[in-house]
């Protein structure tokens, strides 16, 4: 098979091209290094079935010619800063709804049928059941970032009723491991190497949030691909538990040696549009046999020692 | 007040206008004319009350700057073309979810954080449960048009949070009544004028849809945004009752004296992304006090009428 990944030099873009790589695919990957990392690809470069391609996808001629051959599509690209939506609300837009399009137009025109997206459980907003169901109630978006994913799912969905696509819809709590570059884990994780006595939290610290360990999200989506086949397949992507801001605290203190005296922000929120509770069923995706491998906990420690022993990610 | 009416000179939008007026308000009206028709603003050009600005809602200038000095925006221009979607996909994107996208950005630089948003009944996609609810299971989006107003009404909802907007979101069947310029009632009303003994029908003419007539529709709009003030406000708008296309065609054909040869094009859809049974649950907006006048029949007679007065229409 020959991939077209988008966002292949971001966190779980990279991840997912060596995956790809190594399970003796073709890729082409696709990145703006908006916030992508070309060291992330050390290892696909040194593979004579990976092709890189430095665009955005904003440009519509350039993504259509790109992926030219390719039989999937794996769209991962996406401006993932949450937290500062508020700031710049054409960026929501562009990078993860207009981009989408572009993608959606380019495999029509190249005749390539078969998407991944990924979603996010952010587009739940503050939802009413918990843990949350794909076919929970409809919701209201929350956030810019939220209202971008569930946009490029809807049009999705729709060029799979219009066009004959295949897509397969991952709505994701937050990612952790190795090549992870921003949320909380991070934050931390610099302020304390800055001052190993002072930590400083958005929010209360009892927000509570649930976490996936990236070898465990890759080998849901391929899974998942390789199991069901219906037109549009949608799939949480979660472990089984959540757990406070502050316990991850704990254990990343722990873990560091560490016992900084604690500030909260205060609100039950850590930003406009923060959800203060995500927690996803993800018994869809479990009924196909798929098993996260690692706890929350363990993808906590996980990350910080890839924060630990790649300090240059700090200093960029 | 002072309202800025998007979409001024189209169905709904000119028919809200001289409502607006009536009621003493001002009005600043936005309209690109590509579907939107001067002849219908001829009242609302008598009064010294109505501003109207010819342009698109794609000029994000022009846009923020015809909105100086409104209190809240009613936002009813669109790319209303549901059955050709798939023939230029870019269209909706654009003239739906990128449309709102420059309303929401030119209300933000000119303090404005009211806004009546035209959603649709599609957003359902082909709806498990029917008659279908707001809080209806999260649904898949079967045509482009659905996905492009699931955007914006992301969109809106994204800025209630972030922004302390206060949306007032409706969830329109389809509408009928005097200034209806597409749909089936005008599509059959054309075809029986030009051969009264033959009508070529989309479909397998069993499509069960419901329909509200144009005075019921702003009546519950502006009940709406005088009853309730919650951050974010979503009603279905349509009647208790659905038809069959066969009905109505037998409505039309009765009311005309005609008894044309039925031609069925045979499918259970009438185009790709056609749902073939749309029927919301209104109890939410009927809680309120609202109920509409009008039944189906009635309202289709009166569109019949309508054209039948107004053959211009059909010579466009």
């Amino acid at each position: 098979m020959k991939y077209f990944i988008t966002g292949c030099a971001g966190f779980i873009g990279s991840n997912l091209t060596d995956r790809l790589l190594q399970q003796g695919h073709e890729v082409v990957g696709f990145d703006n290094f908006s916030t992508g990392l070309a060291e992330f690809l050390t290892t696909a470069k040194q593979s004579p079935h990976f092709t890189l391609i430095t665009g955005d996808l904003l440009d519509k001629e350039l993504v259509e010619k790109s992926m030219r051959s390719c039989n999937a599509v794996m769209h991962l690209a996406a401006n993932a800063d949450v937290r500062f939506g508020t700031h710049h609300p054409h960026k929501d837009l562009e990078q993860n709804t207009i981009a989408t399009f572009h993608v959606l137009e380019a495999m029509r025109a190249n005749h390539i049928q078969r998407i991944a997206f990924a979603s996010t459980g952010s587009i739940y907003g503050e939802a009413t059941i918990i843990p949350t169901p794909e076919e929970a109630p409809f919701p209201v978006q929350t956030s810019l970032y939220g209202a971008s994913k569930l946009a490029a799912e809807g049009l999705i969905q729709a060029y799979c009723e219009g066009f004959n696509f295949q897509a397969y819809i991952f709505r994701f709590v937050s990612i952790l491991g190795e090549r992870y570059t921003h949320g909380h884990v991070f934050d931390f994780y610099k302020q304390i190497l800055n001052d190993p006595n002072k930590l400083y939290v958005l929010g209360n610290g009892k927000q509570r949030k649930s976490y996936l360990y990236i070898q465990d999200c890759l080998d849901a989506i391929l899974w998942a691909m390789e199991k069901v086949h219906n037109k549009v397949n949608i799939f949480n992507l979660g472990t089984d538990e959540y757990c406070e801001v502050n316990h991850s605290i704990n254990w990343i203190c722990q873990h560091l040696g560490v016992a900084p005296e604690k500030t909260y922000e205060g609100s039950e929120r850590g930003w406009i549009g923060d959800n203060p509770f995500i927690f996803l069923d993800c018994s869809n995706i479990r009924k196909l046999g798929w098993t996260p491998k690692y706890r929350i906990q363990q993808g906590i420690i996980r990350t910080v020692d890839f924060l630990r022993n790649n300090h240059w990610i700090l200093e960029r």
